[in-house]
């Protein structure tokens, strides 16, 4: 069978203005891939909600899971949780579970608590609320939508109540072998390679050291023996090198 | 007259996987900013002809300018200039200008310039190349996508030679007001300034100081004058503040 799959919407003009280099990318990248669930899309788009609306519906129809961040905080442009009530066509309130959750959290709940973050009690209807061990407002699930804080150190706290929850395929594991020689040397090798073994996959990307280019080839996949044979014609093909 | 538009499609599965930290997306937006171009959507797609192609027609149509970094390397995994020849329907060959930079590049080409090397001269037809003064192998612009390599240093100097053909509008001007308060409590100060302000857009990021919350309040907008008056009005607030 094969993975499950994923993709992953990124929301914020600050992304899309190079105010802020998005690192939850990454993040999420590594885990789904740790717990084998193939991350096949990224997109980020500003706080505009047609936009995120049409992504978010166009996503959740393609891929098993769908991972959010940005846009659930007290201000106006924090706006994904109306959009996703909307993508899903469902209605959008205060809810009292979240609302308890947000008291929780101040000293003066009647005067902290005011309209402004209130807003974070707003939870579009059927969903299920996210943990925010961090800064308390919660994120939420509705379907196969996750929708997640856009702070890197929020983002990642309620990924890890979140990754309990979903299903993983078989883990993508990985080698990479360094070769000190060009992509255009090792290129007929792998093609080669790429050729006897229908169940891996490869990737070749270059770097420079010591003003010398060389290329990392990492070897994917999910069987831990057919890995180890890539790898060891790799290393032998090193060592003809030297 | 409103700014042009841009899309950034970022091609990779160690973008996916997490392998690799994407910084091209970063780089362009802040340049793009810059001339007045607005980045308004990203995406990010693996080494898959159909997700690549897909994503070129659907970004072509809705944006006056697309950039695309990665998949033009020697190797097997780079099949990004044959994705766009097939996108825009049209031929791709190896072509004699792209072939006579490479020639240039090796000693001895008639070795090194093997059959892997010479897939970086195939060009879709039509199109013109874009420099690469790092390590020649050149990019190329078709119709109003501009395709460029993935590796940070090699795309950075790919686009300093694609900015100056580029058609910018009003750069988009910004302030940033730093206010050790957490954004619930100046929501309400915001969502009035975003009234006022409909030539403004306002945006707020929380950030943690000596374990204080604050917000950055970041206005953007072209024109200078509203922009000062924002910034001082925020300043003013900041000052009752303390």
């Amino acid at each position: 069978m094969p993975n499950p799959t994923a993709a992953m919407l990124v929301i914020g003009d600050e992304i899309l203005s190079g105010r802020t280099q998005d690192t939850n990318t990454n993040h999420i990248a590594t885990k789904l891939t740790e717990i084998g669930i193939d991350l096949r899309e990224v997109r980020v788009v500003g706080d505009e909600p047609t936009e995120i609306i049409a992504a978010v519906n166009a996503l959740r129809e393609r891929f098993d899971y769908v991972f959010t961040s940005g846009g659930i905080g007290p201000t106006h442009d924090d706006i994904t949780a109306d959009c996703i009530a909307e993508a899903f066509g469902v209605g959008i309130d205060i809810r009292e579970d979240a609302r308890a959750i947000l008291v929780s959290n101040y000293k003066n709940p009647d005067v902290d608590l005011n309209e402004a973050r209130l807003r974070m009690a707003r939870i579009p209807d059927g969903a299920d609320l996210i943990d925010n061990p961090i800064s308390k407002a919660p994120g939420f699930r509705i379907g196969n939508v996750h929708v997640m804080a856009g702070v890197p150190l929020i983002f990642k706290s309620m990924m890890e109540s979140v990754l309990p929850t979903l299903t993983g395929g078989k883990p993508l594991l990985s080698v990479t072998v360094r070769i000190n020689a060009p992509e255009g040397e090792i290129a007929a090798l792998l093609s080669d390679l790429v050729e006897k073994n229908p169940d891996l996959s490869f990737g070749s990307y270059p770097f420079v050291r010591d003003g010398m280019l060389g290329s990392d080839v990492v070897v994917r996949g999910t069987d831990v023996g057919k890995l180890k044979q890539a790898e060891q014609e790799l290393t032998r093909f090193v060592e003809d090198l030297s």
